[in-house]
């Protein structure tokens, strides 16, 4: 589980194919979890050793193995030299850091995707990897999360189309609940852009600012999941391997159009986050006028009222008004009346 | 139907295939109309159970059948088992939200298009689906709506093109039907453009700032129905499907120059509904300058004024202006003569 | 003959190849000249029955028919008819607001151009359609014209390349002279925009900011015109339809060479008309300078001058300047100098 | 020799093939200088007489004839019916507007490029024009200039390269100095965006804005004649004629790279050139900055001390300061006091 | 070792193949070194005389030699002519403004690269260039870098997967070291980006804008420097080359996920630097605000003041509050009180 910002996405000066885990370390002991399952039946275990794990495999049934926690490197390892993974695909599961992909090796197909899901009002990414052998699914993610419950559920129900296929359906469904996941992260992301821009009609202050740039960096990181996951789907849906049956196409088919229906959502929504700094800078504009205003307004009014007072303080001999016995007092009212025919008049230019 | 902004586009945590209506719900209930017609004749009927409708399959007639409202997702699972439909393509009509598509199945063509129309002078947006079979077309409205009522009109007269030619060519006459529809949209968008520019070269207010913002998102609704409209004209006109006839590409390549015609259209209104941003910040920089020539001028001429009463206001012993009889009035026509001079003098630098 | 700017492209509701009259109407009578040339002769004949058309085709000769006008749509259907022409084509004739195009039927290309002319400091379009067969070519004119001028002079001169060639060649010297004239068209906007460029440097005004605007549209109404016949051009040169000789393909190279260099000059006149508003922006900008440095100048000079009237306007029994005999027209004087000193200080500043 | 802005680049109404010249047109008389060599020898001559070139056809030597100035079409023309060139050739010849091409004729290469060089402060375009044929290469410059004396001087030094291979070598080093012209170009104009951004940083006047236009322009005439002669450059390399020998492609790939770095360095020379608009806009943001701080500390100062004169400017009976012996002077001393304390804080704000 | 700004990139006037040295001249001695390996044992040597160097390739160990420093270009021909490289490598490898390349010669494999490292908070640039031919593998550095000191300490480390693999895994090893290089700069970029942008939220002078600008020509290197890289890559992977191991490609395809990860963190710095000039923008913009509201509350404030003070500064016979005992000290006191209501109902309309 590490927070949507870019971190170094890789340890530098080591050899390829070097196991050094990349993210944020945890003391969790591992969790291994495996369904094994069939037409007839549905078998769950959970494992403590990890050495026990090669007595799982089986040519009867389908084997999901779901590992929970990457960080323990050593578990890793021995599960690579279990299943005979490369190398360089470990190194890729125990670097959280690593973007989404897709490789085919010579027995198996290698996949990376990023879950999204938001934690106090940010997106966090967690890293999921995907070997797919025959009849044999390995997952591994990041730390245990919720987002594979539904998969999980549907194989526990007996007569489910799950159940009657293989692990390259299974592949499938796990990728379509984590790209459901996606169209929640686009909406919630969709909601707060509208929220940023409903505030800025109302304020525009430095804090408003920031909140525009805090949304890039986020959709960044949205896209930074979501755009490579794109190609990962599309050379799923392109890949002639042997371990994908031609019955599962049409559903990788499917799951192109919602990618694809996600990654428009995205570019929508970058139209509409560069839109509002326009609406930062229009308000921005509308302030200064504002302030424009009261300025001329106050200007005008005191400026009238202390040239009626300066003329009545100039000393000349003869100035008759002076001598009148209210004088003074029609001054005063005097001022006031300008001061009332002015903000009438402001009041009428619609500058108040 | 449902307004053309974005809602959550799919149903979460369900497997795919699942049946679940999203949209607005109704309770009218679903009307099922069909027309059968080849070049000889063209009868009609409305059916009100939805079991009857397998007895309307015939091969010496074109069936059209048109369902209306796609609410209940009981009555289009049936439809589905009675033309055997692939559970995925029943997921996409009972989903409103399903982006334009076009899919071939083994025995059918599958598309999915979006009707526009403005109410309220909101765009809105209403999902269409086709099954195209031999002789047999299926379509799938939203809900009631008098897109295609040209085209049956057509149907009821003899003799017209449309009868004596296949399913095929009914759905390309829809479709077309709907991309006139577009041409509809596009000029009404248009105007809608001038007259908010029109407006802007008037009055800049925060008001105008939301109609801009407004004009963005119902540009960005149009655009998400009409850009994947081309893609699945364009896979129409593509296909080799042996279900689409030879003559009838002649018509598709039409229907073509059509869609890129609008695509056109739109990139086209981008480009001016992004002026619009531009000429409602010149707006404001505008009222700012007029502010502050306004400022300007009056500041000018009541500080001068201001500036004479000061000078006569002063207490030296020998001031002669002062003892003179008429002095008091002189200066005050002074400062009526300098007023005016400055009136004057702005004026001429056409700040007045 | 219709303006530049976009009017709705299509009358909705009609079955495709209805044929209707899309744009501005006239009750000019049509007119039905046809050149008949080879490398021997040329002869002109002007009809005045639609009718006797027929009568023209021969196989010794060229025959270039050429319709002015297009308005009645009967004439065209009929000229349909005897030539064979697809309803799709003659709907395209009809209809002036078409796009550009190139479709290849069995036995003859269509194509339809614009060409480009100045009216009144307008851009105006007119609809050019060209239907070749094997030794004929029609040519439909929206209006008479005379941007077909200059080739048919050249086949009135005996012993021209175009007398010795095929119809073929005289397409391509027809949409070479429709070519000829972009580099007119964007010639003329290019000055146009230098004038632009060089007003805004002057003033900015809201008249500016319209003009601006204008420029854009007509900038539009020019790339919709030429940006599709690039795609014809391009079509035209590919295209390995027997129609079209080989030797006529090195001048088609020619002339995809000319439509290259004209969309560059588009782009470029793009970028140059974008800048547009950038001066724009910065003209309002240094105006709003100018009016804030006058405030300033002048709000210094005169607050100053009120200072001292003001300081000499107090009541302090002993103050002994105001006891001076000259001390009021010393004071004037010190006014006086305080002005051109702050004159000076702001002229050194570069304020004035 | 023409200025880098465009002119009519064609001239309109003439039938294709036309001989006309279009550019800068020049009386001096036009120079043809032949060189021959072989390994062996290398031979020059200067001609006098257009019709004596078919004299120094030879099948032992590799003949390079250049023709300085195309102004005098006769002589072009005559050259054209000795070397058997096709009319569209010529006339892209005497055309100083043809945009740069690769034409593969039947039995020649014909190939159109700029020399980019500057004069005055300004990006001033040659066109050159190459023909190139089986042991034989014809050179085209619009008038006399240097950019070919390099290549000449390694011809006339035995043993160089140049000697050893046949006229595509030639043709590949003459365009390689073309090419290596850019790279000076290109240094010059950065180092010309350079100054303008520091000047940009100091002052931003109206002549700044000019000069920013100025140096798009540039840009553009300089990315007009590289963009293209990239895409001449390729099919030089792509081209599988067998007059352009398998070894000289390795140059050629050679070529191609010194032209994308051109080209790269071209896309970077925009950035810069369009974060230019950006300083200038920020700069006439901070002027007015300036102008309104200057105003506020003015107005503050000046207005705090007339309000002091204004307090003891009242006529009170009862004002105890007004009878102090030195109270005058007191209070120009609190005016002074109050002045520099205003200052002071104005300082510590930073404004001054 | 060359700072990361651009110059000029070729010595112009020069025949291609030309040996001349384009950097930093140095007059350190070029040093030699060799590494000799199999999976058995490696030896190490240091040569001071490039004549030697031909004794030390043998077919029983793979012999990496690597030169420092490519000033003395004597030294860089005799290696050449040893080991029969084209001229034109030689030239790429002694101009170290060599664009990234990899060229394929008949018997090698040629590729230029360039290291990036931070020095005085500027990127450094080092170009390097690798030869590789079977069992030999030849590297040139600008001068002495520390690039690839792993990978030799990796080598000099018994049975390690380098001992076991030929040069093509070696020189994949130098590339992979190379690329890791580039992981740090951007990271460190991306820190620097986030300093710039807080420093923008606090104040915004000239220096920041020229520090924004500054960081564009950063960025510009950086990408001149990585994006043909990817290319260099792409074709590394691409090649069908017989000198590159299929087992090797495997590890190819994850350098390309590395180099591919970079370009996008590029492209996201590029955003989010384009950014800068936003804030900036707004930060100027909201200063004025300020002092806008600066001089509103001052002028409104004072203003005041200078009224009641003028208002009995008249000379109306009839004004009791003159005639009071403590009519001056009432005023002043109503003075202070007017002064505070302002400054409060400023506080109140958030202006202070």
């Amino acid at each position: 589980m590490s927070p949507g910002n870019p971190t170094p996405g890789k340890k530098t000066g080591l050899p390829p194919g070097s196991l050094v885990f990349v993210g944020t370390p945890s003391n969790n002991p591992i969790e291994i979890s495996i369904i094994q399952y069939n037409e007839q039946e549905c078998k769950e275990f959970v494992l403590h050793e990890v050495s026990e794990i090669k007595n799982y495999v089986c040519s009867t049934h389908n084997t999901w193995i779901n590992i929970n926690g990457v960080y323990d490197v050593s578990i890793v390892e021995e599960i690579g030299n279990t299943f005979q993974l490369d190398p360089l695909s470990l190194e890729d599961i125990v670097n959280t850091q690593t973007r989404p992909k897709l490789d085919e090796y010579e027995d198996y197909i290698f996949c990376v995707l990023k879950d999204l899901y938001v934690e106090d009002e940010r997106i966090m990414k967690e890293q999921l990897s995907f070997v797919l052998k025959d009849r044999l699914l390995l997952t591994f993610q990041e730390e245990k999360g919720d987002v594979f419950d539904n998969v999980r559920n549907r194989i526990r129900t007996a007569s489910t189309k799950i159940r009657a296929r293989g692990t390259d359906y299974l592949m499938y469904a796990l990728i379509d609940a984590i790209v459901d996941n996606y169209f929640v992260i686009t909406d919630w992301f969709d909601k707060e852009l509208d929220l940023l821009e409903e505030e800025l009609y109302k304020i525009t202050t430095k804090t408003q600012l920031a909140n525009i740039q805090q949304t890039h960096a986020t959709f960044n990181a949205m896209r930074r999941a979501v755009i490579p996951a794109r190609e990962v789907i599309f050379s799923f849906y392109k890949s002639e391997n042997s371990l994908i049956k031609k019955k599962t196409h049409l559903f990788i088919r499917d799951l192109m159009d919602h990618i694809i229906h996600i990654t428009e959502s995205i570019e929508q929504a970058r139209e509409k986050s560069n839109g509002l700094m326009n609406i930062y800078i229009s308000g921005t504009n509308q302030n200064m006028n504002n302030i424009m205003k009261t300025l001329t307004i106050v200007s005008t009014i005191f400026m009238a009222l202390s040239l009626i007072a300066g003329i009545y303080g100039m000393n000349f001999k003869n100035m008759p008004e002076l001598e009148w016995q209210y004088g003074y007092f029609a001054v005063l009212g005097l001022m006031g009346l300008v001061s009332l025919g002015l903000l009438l008049f402001f009041h009428k230019k619609k500058w108040l």
